[in-house]
């Protein structure tokens, strides 16, 4: 079955990785159009021998379109994402706007594909930290039963977008050549630096990135009692995201039965090999498909307690990838 | 009282920074001899007008002396450590080789510095990343009691001395010039890359670095059966650690009383502004002697617990300041 198939922000760092993985996954599209804001209608994209025009994104670009995949922010999701839907298209949605909606699934295909078949034309994809730490948790939650974690980030620019990523390049670069660089699109320097900051702050302290961790990780594992602690820092790294995870499960736990379930899983790659220097990095996992899970040890503050050191790539696992997997269960 | 001094591993990093922190903190010497290895005897050192010139540390080199301050690794703490010692000459230790010695105390004075009157000779500076996270931690037990506590950290290079300062300069410096460089100081690139790999791995999966943050932790604070789960990560930041802590307490936690406590704690700044970007980062608390304490909220996956957000220099509080501070509790 052949589909016509749309990427909104194709533009973008995601949409750039969308377009890349339904080419190189062999997504079985009949036609792919690429949306973006008017000011880049017209503009030419190339891909392989290929070259692909940017369209306006109106409502009427939606017409006998069959899937749409969405990464240009919420609030072009929010407007949108309903005028796909209402024109028969199904939305895959990259932004946070339709994921805590019940009636919206919110799914990572390793885990609950089973969600897709219930939805109401709107799909959501999680939250890149959420889909990255779930890649160590839930394999370790079918083996003990997860009751409750802390998450400490490691954020790449990526999770930013290009401009993330040109702002690492520029100050980096300004340094290189003893020039200044004022932060434009952080609050704070990102080169030779880092800041607890990602997505805005509520009352409670926390940001929302790291309510997500928590309140995503709840719906896509169908555990409303489970808890969480979130720490979410951005750091100057390129496009992988880490994540330090010290877990609490239900039952006693068995380090070599943990890396067993994790090798077992099919978004994880067990990289636990401490005594060769090997444990998961932001710069080994960019550009792999499969996030890498190591460090995994017993916990020593927890009882039935384990802690592990997860890397995937942002755009990869974290936005598109997923993004295209819950596309090619559609199809 | 004015004193005869002498630093060991003058020309490192740490050594650096005592030198300077003895003269701007108007510390009452009457001499300082700077000593290192031989290789380094007879180089000079710049100080403000003044010219110090290196000498080998020899065990002779401590007669006459009053009070060492040793930064030169834990194999010249142990050789050289007692030959001082025998010349009666005091020695504050900033390396691991005596610090769980029970017959050594191990001091940071806003803690403990009680505990430097016990001394039989040597008194042990902290590691960098227990002396950090504690100046948010420490307040907060004195308010609540703790309990028990994870932590991730966000560890600079200059943790490795120069060397890890050079590395990640040569790395950036090599890709604004479009080369490659290879990693000969750490087992992975730095530069926009990060790894779980501070010291060496024991057989429980932790690293070393990982350990002495509960038992250092304990001893300081007098507290055997605290309890704690660390992860250590470096991170392509310059000269600042920053540590994102988790912990449960005795009592029921309240976080305006948690900020107070916080403020008027000697070694802590409380810098929890939230709501205009305030909160701990590297770069703000590189050079500064207190340490940034922020982010501090109610955590949520912990029953009377608190979550928070360090940051400090690695080579001040971390190191050197602290040494000073020993050494003038000594005097």
């Amino acid at each position: 079955m052949a589909v016509t198939v749309g990427i909104v922000g194709a533009t973008g760092a995601v949409g750039q990785e969308l377009i890349r993985l339904l080419h190189e996954r062999e997504f079985p599209f009949s036609s792919l159009k690429l949306l973006a804001s008017g000011r880049s209608a017209g503009k030419e994209i190339q891909y392989g021998d290929k070259t692909l025009t940017i369209e306006e994104a109106t409502p009427q670009a939606f017409a006998g379109m069959d899937i749409a995949l969405f990464s240009a922010g919420a609030s072009i999701s929010k407007v949108l994402g309903p005028e796909a839907v209402k024109r028969g298209c199904v939305v895959v949605d990259n932004s946070s706007a339709f994921r805590m909606d019940p009636e919206v699934p919110l799914v990572v295909p390793e885990i609950n594909a089973h969600a897709v078949k219930d939805h109401k034309g709107i799909i959501a994809n999680p939250n890149c930290s959420t889909a990255i730490a779930l890649m160590g948790l839930f394999p370790l939650h079918q083996a003990f039963g997860l009751k409750r974690f802390i998450a400490c980030t490691y954020q790449a620019v990526s999770g930013s977008g290009v401009k993330g990523m040109m702002e690492l390049e520029n100050q980096l670069r300004a340094w290189s050549e003893g020039r200044e660089s004022a932060p434009s699109n952080y609050p704070h320097p990102i080169a030779f630096n880092l800041f607890p900051h990602v997505d805005v702050f509520f009352d409670d302290g926390y940001t929302k990135e790291e309510h997500k961790m928590l309140n995503e990780s709840r719906k896509i594992m169908s555990m409303p009692d489970l808890t969480a602690s979130t720490t979410c820092v951005r750091v100057p790294v390129m496009r992988a995201h880490s994540i330090a995870l010290h877990a609490e499960f239900e039952r006693p736990v068995d380090v070599e039965q943990a890396r067993q379930a994790v090798a077992a899983f099919a978004g994880a790659e067990l990289c636990d090999d401490p005594a060769h220097n090997l444990y998961p990095t932001p710069l080994q996992y960019s550009g792999k498909d499969k996030c890498g899970v190591g460090r995994i040890r017993r916990d020593s503050a927890i009882e039935n307690g384990l802690a592990l050191f997860v890397a995937g790539d942002q755009l990869l696992k974290g936005a598109a990838l997923n993004a295209v997997q819950i596309a090619e269960e559609l199809v």
